[in-house]
């Protein structure tokens, strides 16, 4: 075994360092980015703060790269360890460590499954809004890493909005607890919003404080089925032009109700070639549901061919897995594809969905777009079939990407910049941005030794 | 006159730039802190954000400290031009300059007066919530730079929530463009959240994209009438225990009811010792109401003498009124004050303000207890008559910040660290911590020309 490994051992205790294998840890070289594998040398767990500082601590002394994982579920290569060195899984730092109802605050450790946090708080009478996609598997940590957000983001906000402190360990070993336990406070930097959504690339984070609210009493959930995507888009604009605001308003495009009515467990009608999955919810059930009806009068009046309210919990969670399911069901219509995370100005909506759609014809590709209409964060996905069409998809990815800066949106929504969007980011930011981004990593990482490679070329 | 102020006025124009006179100019010695008059050299009016740009080379070439400031209402000393130098006001600088009802955001300049981007949106048919006490007279460049908060913070967050984009001017000169205009986006660190809340420390921020909401469309007030401060406070744990969360939940202790029935406008009935200001909101005004009842009912069981629900426009404003002018109303108590702005978690509020009173009579003083209560965000006033007594109530003040770190708060909820709180930063956050803030502000401003002598010691 590498010395260095033994030394660890020595350091942190033999059962948390593992020398790399490909036959057990073959799952620690990937995400789902899909941007391939590549080993580390090393798979560490920490079990403890401590650990991980001993960790930094010796890592620092010997130079060698760590980049943090937990539950590997990023869409942007962000915990893939690229230069080797170790990679420092944190999902064994995974319990729920202090719930206050009166304080409405949730303290947790990063390897925590984001579903674990929901369900704690649910339990207390309480909401963690923020719902990636991924959230039976994906873990908080992970989520405050990426500034992860989900459909709920419309009404709630995203990660971000939700960590009130955060202890973390620098490069050097070092712990600092930023932040707060309240809900107000304004003492120095926020180094927490800065933390949060660094792509572990600053710090480890070892221990959040989340902020909770009530749980809402009351939620209605409706299906708005239209005869084309310019309907859909229009609606949605109609929508929150009219002061609503729903927790979810989630696009279906022509190719993601295909795709999704043959994966169910919902099909769609005939005739429905775009859609709109949205949810309200409140404390009084007439309220909400009242606030429901509004939106699907403006639906219809947008161009909808129904409006189908959900009528029963099973309907209503049929739904949502539909929703949920619609990345993996485009896999029935092309095996292969990229998932894109752009954002637009809500009003660019219309245009977003149509030039994207057009992208596709361009380059003689599917383009199937979904997701969070609301805040205008598309998911466009380029599917295709075989490998050495990669170039001509590359391209397609090339003019999404130009297509979202164009219409004054941003790169990446909720994914972040990781690896898989590293060469995109100077297009939207100026070389100042960048350079003092830059600047500030060396502040936190004067070695370069955390998540190397990621965020910056 | 120096001829370096011929220099920059060659180089901006000569109305933007006079050299120090008190006669006319000395206001912009003071701000809202009672911290004294510290002249500026000159006093310079940039009307564009190149003005900006090149008084910050000049700044740079000469080594001249920039203290940016605007309406100077700010508590905490943040835009008093401590070493002398540059007063920057950003006071030209007052445009609106873009509303968006699609995308629900709207792009100001930094001297805007706070009143003046509430009306915007609210004629818009939308809603921008920080409202901080000085709300008709402070500036959102101010809002911006201090994360200036407000009684709706509760609900709808501080003036960090609404910020997606800046445009600033970094110390050199650079000009960068931070965020986005859409509400995700998480390309890169979040330099407009590290932005937000650094006090005129970092850059000058000369451009700012605020997210907008819906405007609720009904509001209900009422105010609860206590007997005394610790069932008041029960009633605020209690409350927000049940899960409701109002838009307000403003406390008033026995000192803030004596001086507010002196100043007006309402007139608090006999046998009230405290008492909370509290607003639900919403779309439907049923709702609405019956959420403002069931928290009248957890009044009422927590010791309530009396629930007054406001019934004209006329009477809620009065409230409000009351309100907003405790501050000035203390000083018809005793002339003298000092003003503290801590935060403890809401479940320590009883206990906080039973300490915040015996730490009056230990010291001789009376103690005045008023604020954002729901949030645990309490303004801690000491009184007193004569400058003599300073020392007394320096030592009484630095019983307050104790009191507030000891309940796991905070020493400043939305007014800043400025001058006012400098010394005490190091009682809440570690070395560790100040040191990273201290080498990202070396980063920011390497010549520490910008605004010196703030946050930290």
């Amino acid at each position: 075994m590498d010395p260095r490994w033994s030394e660890l051992s020595a350091r942190i205790g033999a059962e948390k360092v593992r020398p790399w294998d490909p036959e057990t840890l073959g799952a620690y070289a990937r995400d789902e980015s899909g941007l391939g594998a590549h080993a580390p040398a090393a798979v560490v767990f920490p079990s403890s703060t401590e650990d991980v500082a001993e960790v930094m601590r010796f890592a620092s002394a010997h130079r060698i790269p760590v980049t943090p994982c937990a539950a590997r579920t990023g869409k942007s290569g962000g915990s893939l360890p690229l230069p080797g060195g170790i990679a420092l899984s944190m999902e064994r730092m995974n319990r729920i460590l202090e719930l206050s109802r009166e304080d409405l605050t949730l303290v947790v450790q990063p390897g925590c499954v984001t579903g674990q946090v929901m369900a704690a708080a649910e339990e207390a009478g309480l909401f963690y809004p923020p719902d990636p996609n991924s959230w039976e598997t994906c873990s908080i940590g992970g989520n405050v890493a990426e500034n992860a957000g989900g459909p709920r983001a419309l009404k709630y906000g995203v990660t971000r909005d939700y960590v009130l402190g955060l202890e973390a360990v620098l490069p050097s070993g070092e712990v600092v607890r930023t932040g707060k336990r309240t809900i107000k406070g304004v003492a120095g930097y926020d180094l927490t919003a800065l933390l949060v959504g660094s792509e572990g690339t600053l710090a480890v984070i070892t221990e959040i404080t989340l902020r909770l609210v009530p749980l809402p009493r009351e939620i209605r959930t409706a299906l708005c089925i239209f005869p084309d995507e310019g309907s859909a888009a229009r609606a949605v604009a109609g929508i929150l032009g009219a002061g609503i605001l729903p927790r979810t308003l989630e696009l279906f495009d022509d190719c993601s109700i295909d795709a999704s009515s043959r994966k169910g467990p919902y099909r769609f009608p005939d005739g429905a070639r775009s859609a709109i999955l949205a949810e309200t919810d409140g404390d009084e059930g007439e309220a909400v549901m009242r606030q429901l009806e509004r939106l699907g009068g403006i639906a219809l009046e947008s161009g909808a061919i129904d409006v189908l309210v959900a009528q029963t919990e099973t309907q209503r969670r049929d739904l949502w897995a539909t929703r949920r399911r619609v990345s993996e069901a485009l896999r029935l219509l092309h095996p292969l594809k990229v998932s894109e995370d752009i954002v637009v100005p809500r009003s660019r909506i219309p245009e977003a969905v149509e030039r994207l759609k057009a992208l596709g014809r361009t380059h003689g590709l599917t383009v199937a777009t979904y997701g969070h209409a609301g805040d205008g964060n598309l998911h466009a996905n380029v599917l295709f079939d075989r490998e050495e069409e990669r170039p001509r998809v590359n391209a397609c990815v090339d003019d999404v990407i130009r297509v979202a800066l164009d219409l004054g949106g941003t790169i990446t929504g909720e994914h972040g910049v990781g690896l898989a969007k590293r060469d995109f980011l100077p297009l939207e930011q100026g070389e100042g941005l960048i350079g003092l981004q830059r600047a500030l990593k060396g502040v936190f990482d004067p070695l370069g030794i955390l998540n190397p490679g990621k965020i910056f070329l």
